[in-house]
């Protein structure tokens, strides 16, 4: 159809496939090569059409499919061959997803090439977990990281004593690997070992689970727990609010002491609060997860 | 059809319609009540099924419909009679959406509730003038904060001490009145006057405006274009990337000049960036903003 290809950057959202948007949705529908990573739904690649290709380029326990800069000239290659590409990426391309390489190699070679913003992780999985990331009195700053890398080395990127000084809500994405170090230095910069934390795996999927502890025993309770990555982790006063949605989930003050679940059960999206009576037609409202 | 009534507390995303989630949109087309506030896109309300009342809740000009308890006694109340109540807010309803007030009423009230995502303005907006919130070697960190409060006020919520001190991305939902005590405050905390940064109003919209200029500059740049609300502004090196995705709209350096322009021409959702030769039949696959 086209002389030149062009390259769509799409946003595929924190996991439930039904948080992709309506743009996004049909940049996939309308794609003739579809390049996904790790955390991408299965389900969203049968939305392509049967002809398009598929390309897994993310990565699994460590092992990267492809590099950046091949996942960069695969996308440049198939639109100059005059294909319409979709790289569908978790989350938002713009919020630590490499969306501005990728943009940037595209411009370059002079490929024609849109974003299309998805809902992020930092705000959804939280939401998911019935936390809200600001709440009035509660919060009045969200700041989001990455928690991939040593918090204890001198040229770490992320400006940990500055972090812990924050009065609001701190959300570190990919922080499984390195929690212990991350709480560690955030008390150690001032936040207080009682500030309210909770560690989300899986959010947004059937399979979420939540551990919710103090900043100063969370690390120990996700190990407890044994949560597997995508883990996020969110501190701060917000995650009180998760009582008030799920009292009968919690088996103890949320934060003294530590509760592990399956929270989706409760206030996941797509799961009406199970506060009072839930209507018993509500499973066709969702995917299915929680009937 | 249901004994009890239950709320959807959606989302709308940034502003451009394609930009709601696929659940939201579904949660919209199932709607008995639709509750919405000023900046949803009017074309969403459409979507609602003929029969469904439509309810103004949000404030122009400072007047505000419907104050913040009177829309939870509304959804409550419509909820208790046995609807199924879509509250419809711009950006995500956890981010300074006022969604967890609503949550909070809502359980209060024995009344089966869900949150449904939605892309943030935070995030899609900057996305839409062609900065990315993160950038590898360009920020490390997103912090989000309103900025509707005087930042001279000693009691002021937000920390902007600590906000100055950030080396990362900085933005400002709700920044337009306050601007010239923002960039004044983060400067005298210690924030380069020569950091780039950008105002951007109507954000994703067809009437979309950009000024970038620097934190030392933006406020009189912004008066000069007389932008009005909503505006969103942005902190921070990233805003530099949009040289490189619209080079031909800039008339100097962005840092130390300053430009005005409809940058959604170049490089908003649903518009392919003016890099190269673009589709023709590129206005298909859009809103028809850019054709």
């Amino acid at each position: 159809m086209n002389a030149l290809g062009r390259v769509s950057i799409v946003g595929a959202g924190p996991g439930d496939p039904e948080l992709m948007t309506v743009r996004g949705l049909a940049r996939v529908r309308a794609a003739d090569v579809l390049v996904y990573d790790r955390l991408v739904d299965p389900s969203l690649l049968d939305e392509a059409p049967p002809h398009a290709e598929r390309v897994f380029a993310g990565k699994a326990r460590g092992f990267a499919a492809l590099d950046q800069r091949q996942i960069e000239a695969l996308l440049i290659a198939r639109a100059l061959a005059g294909k319409h590409v979709v790289r569908l990426k978790g989350g938002d391309p713009y919020v630590f997803g490499r969306g501005g390489e990728e943009v940037a190699a595209l411009v370059a070679a002079g490929i024609a090439v849109e974003i299309v913003p998805g809902v992020t992780s930092a705000t959804a999985v939280p939401a998911s977990a019935g936390i809200p990331v600001t709440h009035r009195e509660l919060a009045s700053s969200l700041t989001i990281v990455t928690g991939h890398e040593d918090p204890a080395k001198p040229e770490a990127a992320v400006d940990w004593e500055w972090l812990a000084a924050s009065r609001g809500t701190v959300v570190i994405l990919m922080g499984l690997g390195q929690l212990d170090g991350i709480c560690a230095r955030l008390i150690a910069g001032g936040r207080s070992p009682q500030t309210p934390a909770a560690a989300i795996a899986g959010g947004t999927r059937p399979d979420q689970r939540v551990v919710s502890a103090s900043l100063a025993t969370l690390a120990a309770a996700v190990a407890d727990a044994q949560l597997v990555a995508p883990t996020l982790v969110v501190v701060g006063d917000v995650v009180r609010f998760r009582d008030l949605l799920a009292p009968s989930a919690l088996t103890g003050a949320a934060v003294a002491g530590t509760t592990v679940n399956d929270s989706r059960r409760e206030t996941g999206p797509g799961a009406y609060a199970r506060i009072g009576r839930t209507p018993s037609d509500h499973t066709e409202l969702t995917h299915g997860h929680d009937g």
